[in-house]
C-alpha cells in the first residue's frame, strides 16, 4: 500500500496540482479514481464520508485527510521538504498568490473550461462572462511573470503549482493563449522541471474520455 | 496616524472581513476610500503602486503591505492573539475554510450579488448560473453549522469572519436566505459578538449609495 493516497481523476486540475507535487517530489502515491462525472463528489456518501465540501482532491497520508488543494500543498511541502517557502516573507507571498489562484486564476479558467471545453455548451453568456474574467487574472499572472522566472523566490513553489493546475489541460477555452507570452514561457519551464507529467498521464480517465 | 490603515469600501465584503476583525479586536485603525465603481483598483496606478493584483482589501502595518482577506486575517489573529487557531489542527480547518470561501462560498456569492443586486442586470443566465454555485455552496455550510456553533472550535474564529463578509449586505439576490437555517442562527450569533457592526457602518460608501 503506498503511503499517500490521492482521490482524483485526470481531468481535475485542483487533483493535478497535489499528483505533480506528489510526483515531482518523488513519493510513493497512488492514485484512487473518483468518478466525478457520474456524480460521486456530489453524494451523500462522499460527503459524510469523505469531503463535507464535496470536492476533489483528497489526500489520505498517516492517518490524516487532507482537503483543498493549497493546504495540501504546503502539508506536502512540510513533509517533503521541497517546493516550500524558506522565509515568512515568502510563506505570505505562496499564500497570496495560491488565494488568488482559488479565487480568481483557476476558478474563472477552471469552469470555462468546464462548460466550453468538456461540457461542450458552445459560446453563451455565461462562457463569455467566464472568459472576460479569466482573461483579467490572465493577465494579472502574466504581468508578475514578466519580471520573474517563477512566481515567487525565483526557484518553482508550490505557487507555481498551484496556479498552474489547469494550464496544460488541453481542450479548447477559446482564450488565445498565446497572447499570454510570458505565462507560455513559464509553463515551457516546468514543463522542463525532471519529472513532469501531463495531469493525463499521472490519474485515471472517467468514462467521458 | 492610525496604527492600521485599510483600503477599502463599505460595499467590499472582503474588505469587511478585515475591518470587523480591526474592529471586534480593538485595534487602532482607519479606512482608506478606495473608488472601487470609478475603476480605480482597475487602473494602472492601482497595480503598480498599490496592489498588481488588483483588488481590495489592502493592509498598510508597521511597513507591511498585506492584501488577501484570509492572508490578512491570519496576519491580524497572529498580530491581536485573538480569534485565530489554537493548535495545527484548527490552523488547518481554518485556512480549509478560507479556501473554500474564496473559491466558492464568497466568490460566487459576491458575484451574483454584484450583477443582481448592485449594478441590477434583472435575472439573465448569469445570475441564474452564479445563484446555483453559490446556493450549494451556501448547502455545505449549512450542513457543517447544524453541528457546530461556529465553523471551528466551538468559538468565532477568522474562519468566521472570511465566511461572514458578504451575509450581512443587504441588497437582494434572490436567494431565498431564510431557508438556511442554520446559517441563519450563526449570522445572529456573529452580531451578538460585542462591537459587531454592520460593513455600512464600518467603511466610507461610494458616490453609487
Amino acid at each position: 500500500m503506498s503511503e499517500y493516497k490521492l482521490h482524483c481523476f485526470a481531468e481535475s486540475g485542483n487533483a493535478y496540482k497535489v499528483a505533480l507535487m506528489l510526483e515531482l517530489t518523488g513519493q510513493d502515491w497512488q492514485p484512487l479514481f473518483v468518478d466525478f462525472f457520474h456524480g460521486q463528489t456530489r453524494g451523500d456518501a462522499w460527503r459524510s464520508e469523505v469531503n463535507e465540501q464535496g470536492e476533489v482532491p483528497v489526500l489520505e497520508h498517516g492517518g490524516n485527510t487532507l482537503t483543498q488543494s493549497a493546504l495540501i500543498l504546503e502539508y506536502l511541502a512540510q513533509q517533503t521538504g521541497q517546493f516550500g517557502p524558506q522565509s515568512e516573507a515568502e510563506r505570505r507571498e505562496s499564500w497570496r498568490w495560491m488565494l488568488f489562484d482559488n479565487h480568481k486564476f483557476t476558478s474563472y479558467y477552471a469552469t470555462l473550461r468546464f462548460l466550453y471545453g468538456l461540457k461542450k455548451t458552445g459560446e453563451t453568456d455565461v462562457t463569455t462572462f467566464f472568459r472576460e474574467r479569466a482573461t483579467a487574472a490572465y493577465r494579472v499572472v502574466d504581468q508578475h511573470l514578466s519580471q520573474t522566472p517563477f512566481m515567487i523566490g525565483g526557484r518553482l513553489t508550490i505557487a507555481d503549482l498551484s496556479l498552474a493546475g489547469y494550464v496544460f489541460m488541453p481542450e479548447d477555452t477559446g482564450m488565445q493563449l498565446a497572447d499570454f507570452t510570458h505565462i507560455e514561457a513559464w509553463k515551457a519551464r516546468i514543463q522542463a522541471t525532471p519529472g513532469w507529467k501531463h495531469p493525463y498521464e499521472l490519474m485515471p480517465r472517467g468514462p467521458a474520455a
